[in-house]
């Protein structure tokens, strides 16, 4: 029996930077027949944090210690969120996590090597994941925009434009960056919901 | 004749760290009989920016080049966002500006001395400032709590829980912190609106 409505709580997920590598850049930075190391599950079936981490070297400034998320990809994603922007002095476009078209590059640094990424660096627009089971419950369709609400004791954010993104296999996770985390003053564990519904 | 209504721009300014230091401290910080050195006059009258800077010290990093605001107060106040309480491992409370009860303490280092604060570590409440004429044309009142949306691009976010300060020498103008407006990826020169007027 299904309890749950469109008031149901959506669990947040604060997406810290974080750096998807393809294969060639994977041996570039660690080596040659190098494998990822898998050191923790990530909220979306398949998804890992690795034991990786690499530095991130733009025109301003150095951020090292970035983890590495996998599996390999077919293409580089460098996440960042606006205040690390301005850290490394880049200006990375608010993109859909995926469409790396013009967004700048980015040298990055690993254990064995260093690679300059040609492009790459975005900062993802905020999202929630969603089953389509989920997406019924909540009344709401693959790509609708939609506005949640999240809630730091007596005081409450709003976040509009918030893209709604159904797969089969998807979680029901709600992503924003440490910037917007830190602006509504949530961390992991925090959980919103779709406007007009609570808090 | 009035034309501006509710529906007028609010002008936001990103309040980036800074201190207010009470006349003993900036004697211990720069050395004695020492005068604060006006850079940049600030939004609201009297107050400005000084040349001077100072480095915040925590159990778990330092921030160097804070600037430090003026005129002198009659009490230290130390204003950070939260990704700047993380770095510098403090839990910094929300508080409206002034009220300095129960924030932890820090130290302070200076060009001609260091000193340890008791308290005054505090991220600011996000609040707009405004003259008894504004709050008329925008139908509001002293200590009132709002929305305004601020926009970047077509991404819109709305901040809630936002304080109206009324006083007669108030300048239109809505304080977030630095995770605040990274988070809603505005700069200088952005406006908010009251909610549920534009954008």
């Amino acid at each position: 029996m299904e309890t749950a409505g469109a008031d149901m709580p959506i669990p947040v997920r604060i997406s810290a930077r974080h750096v998807h590598l393809c294969q060639r850049t994977i041996r570039a930075l660690f080596g040659r027949d190098y494998q990822l190391q898998p050191e923790k599950a990530l909220g979306q079936p398949g998804q890992f944090a690795c034991r990786e981490t690499v530095a991130l070297v733009g025109p301003q400034g150095r951020i090292a210690h970035v983890k590495v998320l996998g599996p390999p990809r077919s293409e580089d994603q460098i996440e960042i969120s606006r205040t690390d922007a301005i850290a490394l002095g880049l200006d990375a476009p608010l993109k859909l996590s995926g469409d790396v078209r013009d967004t700048p590059g980015i040298l990055l640094e690993g254990p064995a090597g260093r690679m300059y990424l040609d492009r790459g660096v975005l900062r993802a627009l905020r999202h929630i994941h969603m089953s389509p089971a989920d997406a019924a419950r909540l009344g709401v369709h693959d790509r609708q925009v939609v506005q949640v609400a999240v809630k730091d004791g007596s005081r409450r954010m709003i976040f509009d434009d918030v893209v709604v993104r159904v797969a089969a296999n998807f979680r029901l996770e709600c992503h924003l960056d440490s910037d917007e985390g830190n602006a509504a003053g949530i961390d992991e564990g925090a959980v919103c919901w779709l406007v007009p519904h609570g808090p």
